[in-house]
């Protein structure tokens, strides 16, 4: 397939460089869009380009337009004629024309809408207007709506007719005489049926539908529970103002995991793809969270500052710095990383917090007491091996710090999970997204409280005489 | 919507308990099978739950069992009859029998495979045989193929005829003679042209298939590439084998998302629900990767010891450790969030390493600028304010200390970028999954490094006599 692919675009290349009309006409014909769109992309020459334009038929061009990025699309916008882009809106699905518009700049909004006919403007202003990333923001306007009281036979009849214009037909809307949305009817139930039969009878069991400002989270969750092809978008009237499709629904669910894993990472979510992004904009983004981080991280700074005697008696205390902080934060971390993943799919809901806690308790016992005993049998066989750590400690005091690092580990492994626990929780109580805790976050603040322990540990079995001199 | 389910469940309940065949019917007519589902797997007596399948139509409580999990499954294939398996057997997907038979006991699945029927038990054997996470491995054998060269009306008429028993005729697939696949139609064209017209020339211009072993993240990038209801998955002699259809690549995509979250966590990751995972199960999962970072970690153990005679001569320098080794990591864990996921998503491929790596690097100057100018004045702020550190080192002494910590700052925050950036790419040469290269992975690997790094420069001033006595 991929060889193919590159013998296409060669074709593509020649075609254009030619302007090669018959051929330009038949790559059309042949190659699918996207794929198309992505050749156009490494195009510099936007004149090149509108020669597509001016000699493939607007039928095919349109879905070609819309999966170019946003660069060429406005390039080419910028070129086209007036009656160019009427032909282009005439037909672009309402949707498309939305998606495109809302990363342009104002000068080619306005100038796209004043030459958007009149009805359908009204749409795209509204479907501009509703807020980001609720289910509004992905319907489409170009729906198929039966009344519920018609044959099967009617039914087909008018889909023959006018569902060319609809984004799915494979799924039909149905709705009373006072426009009310009443339910749903699969393309392949009208194929089986009787054609006598009525729409009513054989709807769907299931009448699912969403709200214009729920969350497009929410609504992908719904697709993936319920199988879906295509859901209903009601207003408050419990009219239908839209319609979703499952594969919109997939680009919903890939945007939130972007920016899922960018947030816990400690990124500022990008934008644009990976490699699209220039370095300087991509330090901005990660540049804030590490200066967070170590404004955070002052008070570890004032923690060894305040213990610099007491580590000074004992120096190989100061060794095992590291592995406390690392193992604190990976605990947390792994915690952190379940826990917002199974409230994004919600596994569980914010209710069920004491029940989540109870449980990584247990599990933050366990895996501390697994973690704890072999780490000191680690310690003990560094300490054992001749000139690997230097220190002058007696066997004993070998013992006895060896001791103190591990069930300082026991208790940064219990503290730093619930830490990871509650955060997440606790911002989505303050209506954030959890993922918005990552595990930089989680890290940094475990560190803090690990070295607390640590000393308060030590300072216990100094203070009790139990650290022997 | 939610209210509506409380209330059915109650109802739901009270059927059962009342074995109330009447409700119970009614209720599989009206609530969606996944609901049903999720009431049922609450209810603790199976004998209950029989009644269910001895009461509603096998058309309605195939999906239903199909739905229920793991364990329900379990609980009520030990009490079907042979007769109550063949039917349930019989009204199930061939795809929905292999999934439950792939988490049953041996007894369970042997006694399963000799009630069904030769020919499907053939197929059931064969999908349980394809390897996990490959195309085969979520694809159904019941799909609709017909010969490309029948009329439109001729391809209608065997829909509706033979068209009922396949998972989908959304996408209906062509063979020609020798039974090779040759295209695919689309329903909607089907509706759309005109009778007399040929399958040939409706199919779609887009002739897409994958392989039997391809994998299924690759697959679920296919389909949000092209927009797909369905995807031919054809064997080496290019013959349709089976079909994937859209709603299990939305588990699929869900399912990896799972595996990369946990992986990159620094978790084994998870076979169940988070909710349904037992703490000692869980604790294992966790345990194994913090005893290798442990073991990583005593490197940073054995540097500081080399280190602790130059640490008597400045304690200072024991306070910014901490901060040092967070920034490493976090610097670290953004860009191998970033690399992993866009290796996921094919933004790029192995071969663009270099492309990464350079992008990386400036990225890496920038953010390391922005940040060690910021902390040196953080620092400098810090030493100002009367006893928040408790130091005795003169002005100059701090001016130094606080440079070589921001400079430290810098080179950690470059070399976290870069290993962060190799790491995944690494994995990938090596055939292993990138999120491997967890973040916990890269930060305790960092952390060596930055000491190493955060001492040599001390050593280079101190040595010089740059550091002023």
């Amino acid at each position: 397939m991929a060889k193919w692919l590159v013998k296409k675009e060669i074709e593509f290349v020649s075609a254009l460089k030619n302007r090669d009309v018959k051929k330009m006409r038949s790559l059309f014909n042949n190659v699918p869009t996207v794929d198309l769109a992505i050749f156009a992309e490494k195009i510099e020459d936007v004149s090149s380009l509108m020669f597509i334009f001016k000699v493939v038929p607007s039928e095919l061009t349109a879905d070609f337009f819309t999966e170019l990025n946003d660069e060429t699309q406005e390039k080419l916008l910028n070129t086209f004629s007036d009656k160019e882009l009427v032909e282009l809106i005439n037909k672009s699905y309402t949707d498309d024309i939305v998606d495109f518009l809302e990363d342009m700049p104002a000068n080619l909004v306005t100038r796209t809408l004043r030459l958007t006919p009149k009805e359908r403007r009204e749409s795209v202003n509204k479907l501009l207007n509703y807020k980001e990333d609720t289910a509004a923001s992905v319907m489409t306007t170009e729906y198929f709506e039966l009344h519920s009281d018609i044959t099967v036979e009617e039914a087909m009849k008018a889909i023959r007719e006018k569902g060319k214009k609809a984004e799915t037909i494979y799924t039909v809307f149905l709705r009373d005489e006072k426009r009310t949305l009443v339910g749903t009817v699969d393309l392949d139930d009208l194929i089986f049926a009787d054609p006598k039969q009525t729409l009513d009878e054989i709807k769907n069991k299931e009448f699912l539908f969403t709200h214009v400002n729920t969350d497009q989270e929410e609504v992908a969750q719904k697709f993936k529970k319920y199988d879906l092809h295509a859901l209903a978008v009601v207003n408050n009237e419990q009219k239908l103002v839209g319609v979703i499709t499952v594969d919109d629904i997939i680009d919903v669910i890939e945007k939130e995991v972007n920016e899922d894993v960018a947030l816990q990472s400690g990124v500022v979510p990008l934008k644009d793809e990976y490699m699209e992004t220039k370095p300087l904009r991509m330090a901005l983004k990660c540049a804030p969270w590490l200066i967070v981080l170590i404004i955070i991280g002052i008070f570890s700074e004032l923690v060894l500052s305040k213990f610099q005697e007491k580590l000074a008696i004992v120096p190989a205390l100061i060794f095992f710095i590291p592995v406390l902080m690392d193992t604190g934060g990976n605990a947390g971390g792994q915690t952190c990383g379940l826990i917002i993943r199974a409230l994004a799919l919600k596994e569980f809901e914010v209710k069920d917090f004491w029940k989540v806690v109870w449980k990584e308790t247990k599990t933050a016992f366990l895996t501390g007491a697994i973690v704890s005993t072999f780490a000191f049998c680690v310690f003990m066989v560094e300490f054992s091996i001749p000139g690997l750590i230097q220190t002058e400690l007696s066997i004993i005091q070998k013992l006895v710090v060896s001791g103190i690092v591990s069930l300082a580990l026991l208790s940064a492994i219990i503290l730093s999970k619930f830490v990871a626990c509650a955060l997440p929780f606790l911002a989505v109580r303050l209506k954030k997204d959890p993922a918005l805790t990552s595990q930089p976050f989680v890290t940094t603040i475990v560190d803090v409280c690990s070295l607390l322990i640590y000393f308060g540990i030590f300072m216990i079995f100094f203070a009790t005489g139990f650290f022997p001199r």
